[in-house]
């Protein structure tokens, strides 16, 4: 496969997920610097791995929110709790993902995640009340 | 609720999941020394967190797949892999929870835990035929 | 034992280390998606494992500044920086926790958490004055 | 201070919490090219933070195993754990840490510790009553 | 440009620096699983990131020591330990890496790392005598 | 070697590399509380761990940005991606430290510290333009 195709299906993706102004932000946020990361990003991570078919988008955003918990990551957390609302995920399922964390990552993960997922479906539940 | 009740179903649980000798075992390696640690796990991790309605049984184990890769917890993740197997987990869904992993937390994350999972998924394949 | 009393004698004991109104304001920071999770923290983490007797209360109090500094918790423990003098641990004796931290976790993990024991102390002896 | 002094009353002290055989064993383990970082092991660690009076021996170790526990170092648990016996921690102290880093470090990291402190306990049950 | 070049390059690099049979080993040592993580480090990791230019080899062989190192991840340490001496790198240099990583890192970081170097050099030095 | 002398050769290379209001700064954040922390920092990191000689200065640096970033230490990486400029580092070098990091430690890791490490150059450029 090609690569640039790699990268517009990815780029696509990404900008479905979390939105086309939020994700222009963070491909210019580190400038020049930044780039061949973005690279990877749109065309490794998002489109090919992202892109494969053995989970269901909402799955895979549950997964990623165990990932990112699990591994003390909380700017790219919040990033994925977005995204996992935009690919349908509930409160309740995302409440059940950080109680695994709470158990088997220690509870200081789970509490900042369950701040950070709180704020996002505050903001959610803001918005579409609006 | 009575955590005796937790208990109770905490450990039935758990001994649906990873089979009755293999728990009996792990429950009784750490001796005298591991069993407040065993109540913690009978009844608050599988009796309460494990028995939360908001996700189904298979979704649970994929999520704990990434939580336990993510956090480098191989012994725990083999654990799991069982599990995902009893809880109707595909050997596709598994491949892809360990691509993110790969891309969150790193291709040597992901090293260990594939050739985990490939042993576990042998295993199975050797005794279906059996 | 009843996990109703177990949430009371936890809450109840968070609420003299850390003050009760710093306590309502962490229980109700997650809204409803925290409630789960605060249910954990005051009955199992709390009710349970802080209320057994192999640990006089200092003690433990410095065995959680090592966890939460060795495990990149900052934010977890400012809070049990905060307890440890309630617990009445002396300066010295934080000091003596985090060099150990220092050389086996790596000076970063105890340059970052000096400074938050640091400005906890001096708040402390800042209202002792007034 | 001299360092040549440093080495000279951590080396000491090492030999006196883990035998003298297993620190010369651990000593030549990695040849010359373990060299400096042995020196900086008795010199730094065991001859200057080990040797300051803020904490007594007992919390120190009991400290380590928390700190070791947390930032998932098993065979540095195991060390400590041996030289936690020798400074005179109690069976039940060492629970009491373990089941702290149950719940602020998660369960996997509790039960591979506690697993190996209850090695270490029976071998020390063994050769007091042999 | 093609992935398939990518990873013709990749795969290339991987066997110069480590061995074709060792090389081969891994790519097949969790089967058809394994596939797709296979796919993404002859690809992705050697036939892109390895491939820049911005550093020399010997140097992305020392960083790939500090990188591994820190993040607890032994057996890959192990693979790029020897690439390093592969790719020229020097008994002191190596040495003088694993010491960042004891004052940065732990010493327990730093005393796993130096034992799997020191037997790597072992190794290369009786194969070189012999 | 009097420990005496190791603190002034470390202060003295730490001023070099950070400028010495900075180093002033960082050596009273914390007070007394600190002080035997930042004897630690300048005697045995800078005046023993940084004076050896087998890595050269810039080398070191690079090592340095892959353990930070590999640990998650994102203040210690914006204090040792300043002392790499000073020590001469190119941006391409470390933007292929960055992608070895996002490889083997995944993409999360990558993202804040490419950041950071943008803006360090960007005020580098724009004090250097002045």
């Amino acid at each position: 496969m090609d690569t640039g195709e790699m990268y517009a299906r990815g780029l696509a993706r990404r900008k479905r997920m979390f939105g086309e102004a939020e994700v222009e932000k963070r491909m210019t946020a580190s400038g020049e610097l930044g780039t061949p990361l973005q690279n990877i990003i749109n065309s490794y991570v998002y489109g090919d791995v992202w892109e494969r078919e053995g989970l269901a988008d909402p799955i895979r955003s549950l997964v990623m929110l165990g990932i990112t918990a699990a591994s003390n990551r909380t700017a790219e957390f919040r990033v994925h709790a977005k995204g996992a609302l935009v690919n349908g995920c509930t409160k309740q399922q995302v409440q059940d993902v950080l109680l695994l964390v709470a158990m088997y990552c220690g509870v200081p993960a789970a509490i900042e995640t369950t701040r950070i997922a709180s704020e996002i479906f505050a903001e959610a539940d803001g918005s579409s009340q609006a």
